[in-house]
């Protein structure tokens, strides 16, 4: 099976020069450099729009992102690793709507998807796309959702795996990276090593490099998450949709998601789109207030503490087009403390029977301070894309649950003492 | 919204007595006790096949298991948790099929539900018909999976939930539970007794109990994994059905569903349904031997010991329904060693990209052994049931993995022998 491949190159965010995305793919804009020169795929729109004419999404049945394949850059539809990207659930939460003061919440449980992560939507781009164009192997640094979801990819698409990460990192966290059998590259020093180690080993091998903000097929996979938001709704897209933000590429594809469905005249307009950070890594808050006061873009690393460990990130690679592509849908950043995604992650499972990880929970978390400080209000319609599932970082939540515990002998005169025991 | 309820009566597995379905919930017949006097759920068949003809499931577009409500227990379909349950993914594996030697390999994912487990089927059930009989609390003796799944259900329903734990149960298992909310009676004593102060104060407080065995809906949840494997399937059903075993219960569901559909003429034959016990807790495997030979059943429970920690059970609670309705479909049990249980949670993630808990493999496990021993041949298609996500369980399954690590220092020198590491 195949469908027409609608990319028409890859085009530097920065400078938009345009390169040929038929053969090896580049890192980054030689002449950007790595942190402005982000490559994104270019979409033939007008073939797309074609393509959605005559088979429209209404009459497709792909239990995947695949029915998305008119926007998608690879055309060997058999290529896509057998796994159900994707089509994860959309649940309206009045409950939350009116703790949080707005008007409708939606959550979008991306924990769902096959390793538990919204990463498997890129995983699944990149694989399909690494098989395209023949590369036997897929490479990335990373000790946590992306290396998962990537070794399931592979695993589904008998493409070899190889992920780096620091030696000291915590071996429960590499046991699903393991279990789908990627070969592990233990490096003896920080995760920045790991990464440098990742993109010279790749060159030097010519494996696909799947490390954050080093593919531009990442970015395709990501935006999927918008557009199957929008289908859920009817194609009534929110107001704004909350995301949390690490790296800066999860939310540059959900912005890209809603721009290319309101292109198609799919969506009456873009949601504006609330990239929401721990404030004990908030270096793309800080570039986005600096950002909008001189419409300068600069990213300045620096150490970070939080316990959402999946979106703790020193140096945001995908910084640069995360900003510029919020400001394109009136959207802006917000900081939450780590006491606040604690609150959120209980809120979420025991109002909304959602169980998310601290990353996942930190989205929720920012639509409490974004009703403070206007950026939401009573009327709005909020969408909270969920990333991980809370069973990927047990040690993480643990810390964050209300354990409501009785103690009790095991007599029957225990059973006397429950009712008063339960109303203290 | 509601549909007709075409739940006529409880009745008796054993002596076929009817009893009340309208009003509170008994544990088990009387007369017979409760190891043979389960009670389950009679559907009025004729009644469910007008419902189906008016409303035809290629019709429907509910995401869960709603659109079998012809063949559920209740009315009110708006009282049923605002989840996803079940619609998990069945993927065709070929490489599997060749590595275990039959025609055709289906694994149906289960550890895709919201709570991570097959158990949710059950719980969604129990709480909506626990809100339609006006039951406020919801309580359960379990450890895992079941309470995860109360927990989370009751969530999404607004019900109280008790689970009644051993006190030595580890946090890691009780995090999930006590994320969604559910309280949590530790009794000081081990598991046995936590179930027995569960049922004594579920009669005393008017609680519905979700216990294992102790309640006629779990049942009627547990069906519908068949019945979306043969709509997964077009009608056309496997040949034989591998089904990890604890207590019964889920098998028994899965029994009760291919014959409903048979039933209804929607499928052409039942399928064999195979039970797979651990080899450390495999009563039900040797009370099937006995029932074979002699044609009684007799249940001697034994102390357990094995790494499939949500089928380690001691005395399965469910075991003579289980073993009438494997019986039923001319299926069989088969035990394996937890060293093979091992090799299944490998082969099922590596070559199979489905990441599961010990529990889970087990049924996968069970294909090799009974392709050996004649029980399914090379023409046969098989389909296997994955009851758990890995991610439930990291410590269970890290023994299993094959850890491919190699070390290496943080220079680029590395690079040049990472090959021939590689390699080795």
């Amino acid at each position: 099976m195949s469908h027409s491949n609608n990319l028409i190159s890859l085009i530097c965010n920065t400078c938009q020069t345009r390169f040929d995305s038929s053969g090896p793919i580049q890192d980054y804009c030689p002449d950007c450099g790595p942190r402005f020169g982000t490559l994104e795929c270019l979409i033939d729109m007008d073939r797309a729009a074609f393509d959605l004419k005559q088979h429209p999404l209404s009459s497709r049945t792909e239990p995947s992102i695949l029915r998305y394949d008119a926007l998608l850059p690879f055309h060997s539809t058999d290529l896509f690793p057998a796994l159900r990207i994707g089509r994860t659930p959309l649940y309206n939460r009045p409950a939350l709507a009116r703790q949080t003061g707005v008007a409708e919440l939606l959550i979008k449980d991306d924990g769902q998807n096959p390793s538990g992560s919204y990463k498997d939507r890129a995983s699944a781009i990149v694989t399909t796309r690494a098989r395209e164009l023949g590369y036997p192997v897929v490479a990335c640094a990373s000790t946590g959702n992306a290396a998962a979801s990537l070794s399931a990819c592979c695993a589904a698409s008998g493409l070899k795996c190889i992920v780096f990460v620091p030696a000291a990192a915590p071996p429960a966290k590499l046991t699903q990276i393991a279990a789908y059998g990627a070969t592990l590259i233990a490096v003896n020093g920080p995760y920045d090593q790991a990464v440098d180690l990742a993109m010279a080993a790749c060159k030097r091998f010519g494996w696909l490099n799947r490390t954050a903000g080093m593919s531009p097929y990442l970015v395709e996979g990501k935006k999927t998450g918008a557009l199957e938001l929008c289908e859920d709704l009817d194609m009534h897209p929110p107001d704004a949709v909350f995301v949390s933000v690490g790296d800066g590429s999860v939310i540059s594809g959900i912005c890209k998601g809603f721009h290319e469905f309101h292109q198609l005249g799919l969506i009456p307009f873009v949601p504006r789109v609330i990239g929401v950070q721990a404030t004990g890594s908030s270096v793309l808050c800080d570039a986005f207030e600096t950002f909008r006061s001189t419409g300068k873009i600069t990213i300045v690393p620096r150490p970070v503490n939080t316990i959402a460990d999946s979106i703790s990130v020193s140096d945001p690679r995908e910084g640069v087009r995360a900003i510029r592509m919020v400001a394109s849908t009136h959207g802006s950043f917000v900081a939450v403390p780590d006491e606040e995604i604690q609150h959120a992650i209980r809120d979420l499972a025991r109002i909304g029977a959602v169980f998310a990880e601290p990353a996942g929970a930190t989205a929720f978390a920012g639509v409490t301070i974004a009703r403070a400080t206007g950026l939401v209000t009573e009327t709005d319609r909020v969408a909270v894309m969920i990333t991980g599932n809370g069973l990927k970082d047990i040690k993480g939540v643990q810390a964050s649950i209300d354990f409501r515990t009785i103690r009790v002998e095991p007599d029957m005169s225990s059973i006397d003492r429950l009712e008063s025991l339960m109303e203290e």
